[in-house]
């Protein structure tokens, strides 16, 4: 193991201020010696996007509000810090051959121009961003092998899938079983869901996430697009893709190999577990996360998905199934429709109504581009939109 | 995967004729074409011996007891079928270079010279008899490391560890976590335990096995002894072993990982779906065993074991601490008390009196050799007995 002991990995985190960035930079904190970060980048908050830099040095930072970087450079005036701004900033650090790894924390579309840019430049792609493979998948995985790069999941289900799958060959594997919590309203009435606001919806049972993926968690298009993620990195069919709902979230996925064998991963609900092991593989680091305290009585329980009261789970499957640029329309309506219950403009059972009739009403592709998927994601969210009452 | 699709593996059976022998045969009916028999061994089912000869045709048999092999020897008569008897004859098997694999399914301290000769031989082992582990588990991994061969674990709970360990590099192991049924006296007060009777030790809850080693769950010897191969075969100190009480018996065991990680291995409790892993490692063949059926609401639940209630567990992590030949002493004095408590001539709570008093008794050797683990044997079954009244 010496060859990785020794070795310090140069990452640059895109996405740095948000819940899956700020969590990359503890475990960066604690392993000091064995990661170095050259690139930062932040959407808007430019504060915390200053401490960051302040404290780790990092050659380039980024800040997406052009607005904001003036403060951000005057700020960091002084210090070996390059200070960057707006999308071709945040691409200058994806592509910036500074760093071997890419962490692309970013939040819903924003990651694919990024993450393809790291690509492109040969980087290791610790992903949290799953919207990118939803809405990209093909292109993305082509670029991989193209490059010979491995994307390593930093979702808690990937993460543990591709645990499971370690030393396993494909052609062993029978099927994925994605755990999912269920969300705040797994014991909800499906009549009931109309009502429910969004502070409701932001109280998740077992994770702190950023407030989009709790939503998508509370709705179930998290775990949707957890399928649609899973079918791309893992090179599976939807139909050997099965949802279980586990409202402990301990277990945090399942594979069913072909001889009946079952491995799971099991651990605390921390994403700090699943970064580190992107951040370390093939090695694993000495970490105070994760564990299992089975010196006190546990119950693990699992039950079937619900896929008529949660809706968006079907549109999900749906949308994989048919493929093309189907899912990207899936993602870019979700995303409009999130936004909305958030604002309180659309109601939590209206999420599905919407994505569904921008489902219908978008044109379908069928092998879409880079250019045509930027194109369906404007007009998807056009179409979503419009749906939503002002 | 074309080197191993193509290839016939040729397997010998020894203890063809008891519960892992027969499961081991419904496998290699099931993978006719991967699997060729040319060798059984039995003990004294000589009715079963030649019926699977006769629908195997194996080169040899050898059947233990020799009052019957005039029997075996007409039965086979006229068929390809050599037949020896007595322990040589079952060496002769065990060694016979005919086959590549042997598969260990003899009860007891007698697998450990089938188990040896085999190594000498240089084959695979694939071993259901960890009494051969526990008691000379520093000798046959020795043995094992010599002839580079491979010893894969066929008890469910060493299976689920192996598969977990896959791909993992031992640096990164933090413990083992062996799960227990916890037996048909899980919830049977400690003071009860005196009363029970042989007919309801033998009620296993989940697993459907031989008696010796049912009555070995009951008591949780079995698990000490797990405590005691894991040792050797992942090379684990015992205090990164521990022991969970999982009354379903669906969680076959879990590794825990230094980053806090934790997998797990799965599946229905049959014991067809670890043999067939051990016979056709590294590939994993289709079968219908194992699985998981997640349409239905499950529930899994993992308490702390109780060593001062169930005292062999305690035993047996005692007599590992100690070494040399204390698990041997622990495993002859356990054989010659189950056999006791069967003929109802002790109780179940004297079981562990009688080998705790049996551990003290006999002499201790820090490194014993072949021989001397022998003549251990024999003294610690001469003093148990005597413990027994008659």
């Amino acid at each position: 193991m010496a060859r990785y002991e020794e070795r310090e990995k140069r990452i640059c985190v895109l996405g740095s201020t948000g819940s899956i960035g700020t969590q990359t930079l503890e475990v960066v904190r604690r392993h000091r010696r064995r990661f170095r970060v050259t690139g930062l980048t932040a959407g808007s908050n430019h504060r915390l996007l200053i401490e960051q830099a302040r404290e780790l040095l990092p050659q380039k930072v980024a800040i997406g509000d052009k607005g904001r970087y003036r403060e951000v450079k005057e700020a960091l005036a002084g210090l070996p810090v390059e200070v960057l701004a707006g999308e071709e900033g945040i691409l200058t650090v994806a592509g910036d051959p500074a760093s071997e790894m890419a962490v692309v924390a970013l939040v819903g579309f924003s990651g694919l121009l990024p993450t393809l840019t790291a690509l492109e430049a040969g980087k290791e792609i610790a992903l949290a961003n799953k919207e990118t493979i939803v809405v990209a998948g093909e292109l993305v995985m082509r670029k991989a092998r193209e490059k010979g790069v491995t994307i390593l999941p930093v979702d808690s289900e990937h993460s543990a899938i591709f645990q499971c799958l370690m030393g396993e060959s494909r052609s062993s594997v029978e099927k994925i079983i994605l755990t999912a919590s269920g969300g705040p309203f797994l014991h909800t009435p499906a009549e009931q869901l109309e009502g429910v606001t969004p502070r409701e919806a932001l109280q998740h049972p077992n994770w702190k996430m950023g407030s989009k993926i709790t939503i998508d968690s509370a709705s179930l298009m998290n775990k949707g697009f957890e399928v649609i993620e899973a079918r791309w990195l893992f090179d599976m069919p939807a139909s050997a893709i099965e949802v279980v709902i586990h409202p402990q979230s301990v277990v945090h996925s399942m594979v069913q190999f072909r001889d009946g064998s079952v491995k799971a991963q099991l651990g605390d609900p921390d994403m700090r577990l699943p970064i580190l092991l992107a951040l370390s593989w093939p090695e694993r680091l000495e970490s105070p996360w994760g564990g299992l305290d089975l010196s006190r009585p546990a119950e693990l329980t699992f039950l079937p998905a619900d896929k008529k009261k949660f809706r968006n789970l079907a549109l999900a499957y749906a949308a994989l199934e048919r493929g093309g640029n189907m899912p990207c329309i899936l993602n870019a309506a979700n995303e409009v429709a999130v936004e909305a219950f958030l604002q309180g403009r659309t109601g939590f059972r209206n999420m599905p109504e919407i994505i569904e009739q921008t489902m219908e009403r978008v044109a379908y592709l069928t092998h879409p581009d880079l250019e045509e998927l930027l194109e369906t994601d404007r007009e998807a969210r056009r179409v979503a939109q419009a749906l939503i009452k002002p």
